[in-house]
């Protein structure tokens, strides 16, 4: 009989046409011109989920029109844990397109890599345990726990209707551990548990001043224009040494424990090497902490985006009637998104200059931080396959990325996540040339197999 | 015999469909793609010259594949005054196109009003000289003076080869007057001498951080954000109440005689008649100084355009790899645009964040500061004739803007420059709906007639 290790073995290269299949779809969540593709990723998943043998499976809409949701299981109805697999089928966005070296929604394979967008950020992540669960299902019928799979097309837009999905659906998403098919390894050969995530919030600020465009020469000098007033209040809101301005921004911060800081320091941390992976000449930020620190456990206020005015080639000699920024925030425990939104409301309207009118909308998108005891059984049960898969006892690390449902399944469902995904760093997600290792393509279908069976053990401790 | 005034009369709706016709081509000088259209209203300018009367007509390039200028000119080889008459044929770009009412390069006739890019600056007043000479050689045969015409095609982005065209051509450009159909008067019903107008220099600068955008959770607050390091540099360059803070800045800036600040301050000032104009809220700029003082006599360091980072519908969590600025300044005597360039150069070097690397490159388009003689002989007769036309005393006042020729002019053919031009301020020049007045158009052909008579009996005094 075919084991089912065996059987992924075997269906490796069908598995791969798959995720191919998968990452055509160009399903940006954040573009209302792709939301028509997040509707087909949604039913692309949902066929893949009934294929490997999953039941009841339905695609499910969220409130205000939202991407969708899709949501299948298999129960066998005895007294077994019930393990819910978390992961998302939207993407980010591809601009700057010319950066990228292959069109992002033609799926290439080079070098043992196939590069998408979406490849790694979750599209192959989230394909893993669905392709571990059919391996046991088409070879021994059955899985040694209860599993819910349960997949969202809203992540890279902050999960917007995913807080009120969740708790009006709390019986049918009721589970003992989320496992998070988003997320990623330490390295290609370190395997880690995450204890850790920043949270999120974001903002846009956007400053007019004159009622239209006008010339520069004719008015510049008499009144205000609208990119200086930005530039000024957005300087306001850092020191130059990299901490954040904003009254009461830290207030809510936990201090870091002696414990937390050794674990770590633990992590062997290479400047070089990480300098050199992000193509930067030298490491900047808050003083009094080390990179990990600060890219894990301390909070951020990052410009991702600033426009106004004349971009194109040449000189346009012009004040332009508006300038504009977009700002996000990465939040740890115990700071509280829409309390961070007030606090750099009442910045801008504090040091905004008086000679243009300053507005804030507050952008989708909020999660709050999450922490997961270092000593949860689900967290151990993860360790003991990733030490087996791997050869190596995992690193006890954080992360500074978000995964808003983190929060949401621990106050509506009461359940713990743990990430169980097979992401690199280095894989360029939210970039141009986002690829995702083959080898961990496989590598993740054969852990995620363990896990199913050490997740019925560690709930037994 | 039908007088040239007559002339102008009968033809008027030929000559505004001339125009039209003109304001047709979208001769975009500092987009590379409109490099034929240039070329296009280069042709159209020469064969209605000729069609005018003007003898020796000529295209002629300028150095580096530079957009052409059109010359011809009118000489009886009797010992009169030589005027040359000085225009443009390129224009402003036209972004942002979605706050146009109408296709920018479809003019339309609404209300008095001709609108199109293009239209009052400088396509309308440029004609006008033109049609002047046409109906006194078409009435009489001859002009009151010698009439050279010389009009460029790279006003807008700062005339970068006109300095070497100028200086090589001394020659034939060679006059005692030169008047410029680029400009405007004061009000519909209130004429202007023009003593002087503001230089300008130009630069961009550059940040650049990371090999690529990456993820602000992984990456967020371990190096400097290139967008960061630019709002803290751009918001050094201003003091909070508008002075500029580049060392030096000021050092060669003309003190203002008494006499210079009472001719600015005998010019009525409506505070709130200015601010509805440019739809602001207050007006702001250098303290000490008048609102006309700051947009005439001051400079100005202003950011022309600002970009980085995410500028789509809702959130992209990026941290991006560059993040960019365009600068020009706004000169008066005696700065030097080089000097300038230098000075913010200096300043870039002191202040840049260490975290990112900045560049800086100088934008085309320098210009000198310039100021005629309010006594002038030209100022004398163009004084006398806009009485007469308009029936009251010019105000002598300054421009904000630039006109890069008239400082080359002075320099390598010593002939002083004499605005006469008929745009107004509220005509949305560099700004979407530009439009020209047609009865500036109309009452612009009568003053440059009679200007030309009485620019003989000036030259005799």
């Amino acid at each position: 009989m075919t084991t089912w290790k065996e059987y992924l073995q075997r269906n490796a290269s069908g598995f791969l046409e798959d995720l191919i299949e998968f990452c055509r779809i160009p399903s940006i969540s954040s573009l209302p011109e792709h939301t028509d593709d997040v509707k087909h990723a949604a039913a692309w998943v949902a066929e893949r989920l009934k294929i490997a043998g999953i039941e009841d499976v339905q695609i499910l809409s969220t409130k205000d029109g939202g991407h969708p949701v899709v949501y299948g299981h298999w129960m066998d109805g005895l007294d077994k844990p019930t393990i819910l697999i978390y992961g998302h089928f939207d993407t980010q966005p591809v601009d700057p397109l010319e950066l990228w070296t292959r069109p992002p929604f033609e799926p290439t394979v080079n070098d043992g890599r196939l590069y998408a967008r979406g490849a790694s950020d979750d599209k192959g992540n989230m394909l893993i345990p669905i392709l571990a669960a059919e391996a046991m299902l088409k070879t021994q019928g059955s899985l040694p726990v209860n599993v819910k799979f349960f997949f969202e097309g809203q992540e890279e837009i902050g999960s917007p209707q995913l807080p009120e999905f969740i708790s009006s659906h709390a019986d049918m998403l009721a589970c003992d551990l989320v496992l998070s098919a988003d997320g990623g390894q330490w390295e290609d050969n370190q395997p880690a548990v995450i204890l850790g995530r920043r949270g999120l919030c974001g903002l846009q600020i956007d400053f007019r001043s004159a009622g239209g465009d006008v010339h520069s020469g004719t008015y510049g000098g008499t009144f205000l224009n609208p990119i200086h007033a930005l530039t000024e209040l957005l300087a306001s809101m850092h020191s130059p040494d990299g901490k954040i301005l904003i009254d009461g921004f830290y207030d809510a911060v936990m201090a870091l424990s002696d414990r937390e800081r050794a674990q770590i320091a633990e992590i062997p941390f290479d400047e070089n090497h990480y300098k050199a992976g992000l193509g930067v000449g030298q490491l900047f930020g808050e003083p009094g902490y080390s990179t990990y620190e600060r890219a894990w456990v301390r909070p951020t206020l990052e410009i991702n985006g600033i426009w106004g005015g004349f971009q194109g080639e040449g000189v346009k000699t012009v004040i332009p009637s508006s300038a504009h920024a977009k700002i996000t925030c990465r939040l740890v425990p115990d700071q509280v998104p829409d309390k961070i939104v007030e606090l750099i409301t009442a910045h801008v309207e504090r040091h905004a200059p008086s000679g243009a009118t300053a507005s804030i909308q507050k952008l989708p998108g909020s999660a709050d931080p999450y922490l997961i005891p270092y000593d949860h059984p689900g967290n151990q049960a993860a360790r003991i396959v990733l030490k087996q898969i791997y050869g190596k006892e995992p690193y006890l690390a954080r992360m500074g990325g978000t995964i808003p449902v983190s929060g949401l399944f621990l106050k509506s469902l009461n359940a713990h996540m743990v990430n169980f995904a097979f992401g690199l760093k280095d894989e360029n997600i939210h970039a141009p040339d986002e690829f995702f290792r083959l080898a961990s393509f496989e590598r993740g279908q054969q852990a995620y197999g363990c896990l199913l069976y050490t997740s019925d053990a560690a709930d037994d401790d």
